[in-house]
């Protein structure tokens, strides 16, 4: 089993490794996430594309290194796109983030999210609300896009459907989840105001793909990097933040600035089964 | 007649409740504007919904507390989404805030905004221009989605439309103006920067609704409450401000911050007539 | 030719007409950059206008003082509005900008792109590799809406597309590119960490469409001003920075506040050729 030191120096190369190499990440997500995933991609050191049209799709994504795909305000005519872009990027072997945003606030976003689902996601990060209602598969309520479950009472939920789809499935919380259905590891990085900014769990899932570009061979311990750097940002973040936004502005710089020392010292990883 | 400390008192028993309750406001609002909408009510303590696809209304809309409706960037292909969502909200008695942003930028939005009307907005929010032309149901022109007319010179026009609507309006600006069409209201809370900053207005719209969710009974007050509440989180934002920028997230996180001395001490309302 | 102090005055004299007439300006860009666009123009003192229907541009586009045309997320619904706008500015002799972003990603984006261009845009502005790309009208491997190329690279291809198309062509990168064909003047305003914030490119060019906007006959004169001005106003804003998201802030918090004394100390502006 991994000591928290391995797991710092794994999270600290593969931060060092997306700088290094920029990857192109695909972000096929919502509207009012756009900004922030894009800015999120940029300080971390990858490169961001924001390419959405179907009729894109076929030149554009082979050329990528990672896509992430997002329903927060999905309709009908988005779903062709975010299926042809993650079919050809499975199809090419290139990782992809299925982010199943508020999955059970209708019919018609289950039904989708259960479509990509199908087309292989490499991984599946959701709050414990909605991996609890795709892994069951039945429309519950939700409060928007919020969460209303802890991140671990979803944890069987989570091993069920890593299980089922070949995915591995992140949840987010006060602690973060990950798991491939057998291994489970728990981040418990980051601060509760984050859940205060719109799009901050759909930039993470932006994150997590550019680490997987980088190391799509461990797609576990890519996700888990990726989400401990985006809570470690958020942890330096808010001791000088008066409030959501002037969080949201010191994340983006911590990100950007993220050095080895603070890392290691930082992370708080661990495995819980 | 209401005294200061009378509407102050309220004012925060209204933010307060917002707090505690938490309501969750669809939001179906423009592209420019989803970010700052959503962050605004997430800041002020209501959880926001950014649904807005014709196929999600039937299951969602049941669900939520109140509905904001802008139409900032309307296209066709948009309006029968707000048209449902409205429609849905009334009929279930859900309190719903119309915005009717550059009103008269062309005809087909202000026929829009005319076919919106009558499907009983509780709040109709707009700048003077907006709220004259949409009175006048004539196009005139504007400038953009700014304002070349005072709030007070469209006291009038706001009386006029409250009775015909049956909604109650409010008119941002210098003097923030909410009329029911016999009660005139002024809120002298708010800074002149905060028009430099894009979707003010919108984030405005989208806190009424909020508020409106948790005193629906009371539309005029939960309305004046908001904009009140929202003018002082701009004074105490612009007090540390540099420019638009550091104004737009000071804002939000004096929102997020604001205290009960605070609001009390800020509060500016007053009967007009 | 022009001296720097020249050049500087020219700047001062622009920014200064910007802030007095308030133009309006139409932006139909892509949803990634809508918000820092908007606040772009509203801290340089223009009126943005982000009004993209199809339905809406023959009320609406006669009104407006210039057109910024930007394809960042285009898809084939968007192009027809694209299109209208831009053939309706031309045939008013209102001045409009194109920015082919991320030009050289689909087939479907550099035809609609090369369809634009036969719209007589006012200014094309792109980075290194999109000028190129556009110039040589076929399609190349981008890294997103990144460039791969120098600014300086692309002059000939700058050059080129100038002649061609009759258009002032913009080259953004560490040194700044105008050229009308003939002229070449270098603008080296600006700093590196502006890259890592997305949609400054958009920004540039919205702005750049203001200038024009209030100096139409000099479209080359008022692309440099508003190059130089968004160049200051990063420099000025870098050095209150501590990462990209800081630097935003500042960066329009600085646009806002620009005084004369610092745009002619520095106003770094040359004729290459």
């Amino acid at each position: 089993m991994e000591s928290k030191s391995e797991w710092g120096s794994g999270v600290w190369a593969h931060l060092t490794t997306v700088r290094q190499r920029s990857p192109l990440v695909q972000c096929i997500t919502n509207f009012v996430s756009m900004d922030l995933v894009a800015n999120t991609l940029l300080s971390a050191g990858a490169s961001p594309a924001m390419v959405h049209s179907v009729v894109e799709i076929p030149d554009f994504t082979p050329h990528v290194h990672a896509l992430c795909v997002n329903v927060g305000t999905l309709t009908p005519d988005w779903l062709p796109s975010m299926k042809a872009a993650a079919e050809l990027a499975s199809k090419l072997g290139k990782p992809w983030v299925l982010d199943p945003a508020a999955v059970s606030c209708s019919r018609f976003r289950l039904k989708a999210c259960l479509e990509l689902v199908e087309l292989k996601p490499t991984v599946i990060k959701g709050n414990g609300s909605e991996i609890i209602a795709l892994s069951s598969a039945s429309t519950g309520q939700t409060k928007g896009a919020d969460s209303s479950h802890e991140s671990t009472d979803a944890i069987e939920a989570a091993k069920s459907l890593a299980l089922s789809s070949g995915a591995v499935v992140a949840v987010s919380g006060a602690v973060d989840i990950v798991t491939d259905g057998k291994r489970v590891i728990g981040v418990r990085n980051g601060t509760k105001m984050m859940q205060k900014i719109t799009a901050t769990g759909c930039s993470l899932a932006g994150l997590i793909a550019a680490f997987l570009a980088i190391d799509s061979l461990q797609p576990l311990e890519a996700t888990v990097s990726a989400m401990s750097v985006f809570g470690i940002a958020g942890e330096l973040g808010e001791a000088m933040s008066k409030g959501p936004a002037s969080l949201r502005m010191h994340l983006i710089d911590s990100l950007y600035g993220l050095d080895e020392t603070t890392v290691l010292n930082r992370v708080n990883i661990t495995r819980l089964g």
